[in-house]
């Protein structure tokens, strides 16, 4: 790196280190492909009125989400999956929150309207007794807390199942003290993947038009609806096609995953580095990158360079490698894995490394790591 | 809870809190089962020469090792995948150090060497070169590291393959400058899960009988071997039988986990509680413990209690649950859920909570938690 450019990151105030010089394992942030995965979604939504909301829950840090927000297109708020990962954002700087999940019970409520207090904060309903508790605990801690009718889109999981289920919680909503009906949510993922993109806009579409069926029937209802949640890094562009949709809640296009390579207009931004430390055979080379490090739900993680390598096995002693190449790996040479799953892997860290051009040049906290409940 | 029997436990200095107002999702240790575990390894090695090195990857818990060391049985010293787990166990007190796993690199090195300062600290080796750089490593930092040769038994992951490797590597090691040649180390799996006792013991003994001829071989060249460790939670009484076994690496045994059921003389210590907070559909209720909450390496958790209920699938939102049973639970009931992979899920939390008779009695810090080279 020319001495200038150094100067220029020092005066930036930037932490400045040539990647020879990094202790493995780390996990690396590609700095270009994350300010290219937000500049994507920031251009495509330029002009409209739909607006991301970052998912907390996929980067887990605060310094991310600012970043997300700054490029443009968000609602300048956050999406979590936990009231913990919420209040982790909101102290940094989150102008809103949507608890895109049910909350029950009494101390996580009381925890939500402390957040109310602060930011607009809204949380996903699908039962009656959500809704009573919710209003109860706005109550009592004197705030208003915003609703929105989740409606199950192929998760099988949280969710009205019926546009008539949709209405009458609506209604119950709408009228329930210290409670703000604002609309509907949901989730959806593809059922096949990789889909092609005729597969995957047919398939969104189908979700998102039952999301705005359950929204145009409360509205029937008389019950006015100023937010519908729905879509994800996978349908961004399908939700920008529907002009009632007003926010989808993206995550996993930022840091990027092995199984959303299909979404090819976004980068890998995130891998993990690790060093050979043994060579017990010519076939086999051991690298330092253990299950501690990087998440492995669905079996082993691919090796992103050197080219001709796969992941054998992984435990809590490192990474067994074989294939292509192999034989010329000496110990201290270096590897870079891609995760299967972003979201695990970035909650095993609790700082990663921003990189450019090979040298490190920030430390990423992910204040939100461990945020369990 | 009897209230003599709660100021018993404030004399003590002991945190308590009903299990009822324990904010979920929760990890719970049940002590007695904690002790149970650790109990059967120190009894059934009391007036034996066998000793347990406690694995500090399995609860990453300065806490844990001193109640193991405590009750017996150990060598007082840590067992660890990773210098940095090394570094919290030693810094917490632990006695001496063995890395069951090759260590390369000068920086890792010359923290290997700082440990090695305030205690006695060996390393496994399979390779020249790594005898070349601990040896030149130690001797820039002017300590001596103790060296064991590691032998390769079922895993295909590190270790020596044959015993011809194992002599050649102890004669280098033990003329290497600043190193103290120790002696010989293996890990093994047994091939089949569950086996019966009588395969589990013909299994253990073929590998511990493989480790063993390595160490003959190694002192019929001349080289005094004051080390054989091997064996772990699986043959803790297997290695028992062979006297030239000076200690095991243990670490599941202490929480358990359910692969681990056939060592039924061990109970299960560790459960995530959570809480229902929706109830979608009649067959279906979703609780509050998300992936960041317990390791599923191997697809769901296994549902303690209440019994019927199983998992169909669990991600950053929470738990789905069906099953016998599940049309009685109401929002708030709470569940326990029982880990495949116990380290993992010990690796999500900072701490857990230690538990008995239906009261938090403490908070165990998992301080080594996030060590990861």
């Amino acid at each position: 790196m020319p001495s200038d450019e150094v100067e220029t990151h020092r005066r930036r105030g930037r932490f400045l280190m040539p990647l020879d010089d990094v202790e493995t394992p780390a996990l690396l942030i590609d700095l270009d492909a994350l300010e290219h995965n937000i500049g994507v979604i920031a251009k495509h939504y330029r002009g409209k009125s739909i607006r991301l909301r970052p998912h907390g829950k996929n980067h887990k840090s605060p310094q991310v989400f600012a970043m997300q927000v700054e490029a443009g297109g968000t609602v300048g708020g956050v999406c979590a999956a936990k009231v913990s990962e919420a209040e982790v954002f909101v102290e940094a700087g989150a102008g809103n929150v949507l608890i895109a999940n049910q909350v029950v019970g009494v101390d996580k409520i009381a925890r939500l309207a402390d957040l109310a207090r602060l930011v607009e904060t809204t949380v996903a309903v699908d039962a009656q007794v959500q809704v009573e508790q919710l209003s109860s605990g706005a109550r009592t801690s004197g705030v208003v807390i915003g609703v929105v009718i989740e409606v199950d889109t192929s998760m099988r999981r949280g969710g009205v199942r019926t546009t008539q289920q949709a209405v009458a919680l609506a209604k119950l909503a709408a009228r329930a003290p210290n409670l703000r009906f604002r609309g509907v949510m949901s989730h959806q993922v593809p059922t096949g993947r990789p889909p092609s993109r005729a597969q995957r806009f047919a398939e969104g579409n189908r979700w998102i038009t039952h999301v705005l069926e359950a929204k145009r029937a409360i509205e029937a209802a008389g019950i006015p609806v100023d937010l519908v949640s729905t879509g994800e890094s996978w349908t961004y562009d399908v939700a920008a096609l529907h002009p009632e949709v007003d926010e989808i809640q993206g995550g996993t296009y930022v840091i990027m995953e092995v199984p959303y390579a299909y979404m090819s207009e976004f980068r890998f931004a995130a891998r993990v580095m690790g060093r050979i430390v043994d060579r017990p055979n010519p076939h086999t080379a051991l690298g330092d990158v253990t299950i501690d490090a990087i998440g492995t739900p669905n079996g082993v993680p691919t090796v992103d360079a050197p080219a001709g390598l796969r992941v054998v096995s992984i435990d809590h002693h490192g990474v067994v490698l074989r294939g292509e190449g192999v034989e010329d790996l000496a110990l201290g040479d270096t590897f870079l894995l891609l995760t299967h799953q972003q979201d695990v892997t970035i909650n095993r860290w609790d700082r990663f490394l921003g990189v450019r051009n090979g040298v490190v040049e920030s430390v990423i906290e992910a204040t939100a790591r461990g945020c369990i409940n």
